[in-house]
């Protein structure tokens, strides 16, 4: 079974038992998500860039950063099903489109510039 | 089959094919992060709030808003595979752990205080 | 006198005085104003909109959005000092290039579309 | 003259001129804010971590650069204002809490620890 649909439902069970559907509009949410990818940045701002994926295999880390990953996914899936989007789908059709903007041949080793 | 594991796979085929492995530490993968989050924000940022669900019903949103969704779980996926976290575990243990941290009685139709 | 080139002074010294002048690298103190951004986020998150002003005068959340206002602030100021930036003329300048690109009669009570 | 003090006024002039202040309730501004350090991030996600600051030099991401923070400053100073927080006074306070909660030589060298 689709893991999304699966998460999907149980965050919507989760939201209706404390009746909080009221406190779910898009805006909120999307704080909600920003709120959780700050806690995710604050574990590893300070970290030296190569010694990062290191670090994060020792065991608090590693604990902490999936709870915040888990979170930054929680409020992904709700802001989805309150937006009545297929992530599973959105995000294949995504990479396709992505697969067809940056050919293998042209971007290799080369990311793609931001400015 | 779960659809986080096949995204996840996808993924690190379309990042080895482009050779990109070398971008994706941890740091670098929250900042792009951080970028899509941000492209989701400005999408809403102008929508009065309680209209918000009925404007991403119009096409040109819907669209716009399931592909900036749609790159958040990419980068998301890529993030949990660099640190080898099982994504949708740790959603489905982060969930169990909210229920308990606010029962349902005591969390009725009241946001948790944040300040 | 300048109390942005003042504030970036008091950063400076605080920074030299612990010896943090390692940590902060570009992409590190991103992660960091990304942090104390999302803790912002936080606070307002599950505010009704329209009463987020009225909420928002309360002593306790009131003192609590200064304290993270400013934080992202200092972040800032630092990150503009590493990077050899002039906020205070970047801002002058940006604004009277927004000031052309959105014309007063063109844009009369209509944001901007993000989509 | 403070440039806080003189930024805020400018931004207020840009806002009423434009009848803009009807979108610019806290959780709106903060949402802007985010798509503003989306948009810093991005310009920095793909760089080398200790290549960052010399990159920044080169004209093109500099100028860029320094859009970004203008922006971000811009929307942080217009929340200050919405919400009658005094930033540059909020700042300087924020900053004697951290000196006396990271005493130099209890933290000389060492981030603290955001685990």
């Amino acid at each position: 079974m689709s893991d999304l649909i699966e998460l999907r439902d149980r965050v919507r069970v989760f939201t209706e038992e404390r009746d909080w559907s009221q406190f779910h509009d898009p805006k909120s949410l999307i704080l909600a998500l920003v709120g959780e990818v700050g806690e995710l940045a604050e574990l590893f701002q300070w970290l030296p860039a190569d010694a990062a994926v290191d670090r994060a295999r020792e065991e608090r880390l590693h604990e902490r950063t999936g709870e915040e990953l888990a979170d930054v996914l929680i409020y992904l899936v709700r802001l989805a099903d309150v937006l009545d989007i297929d992530l599973a789908d959105a995000a294949l059709r995504k990479l396709r489109g992505s697969s067809d903007r940056f050919p293998a041949d042209d971007f290799h080793g080369r990311a793609p510039d931001r400015t």
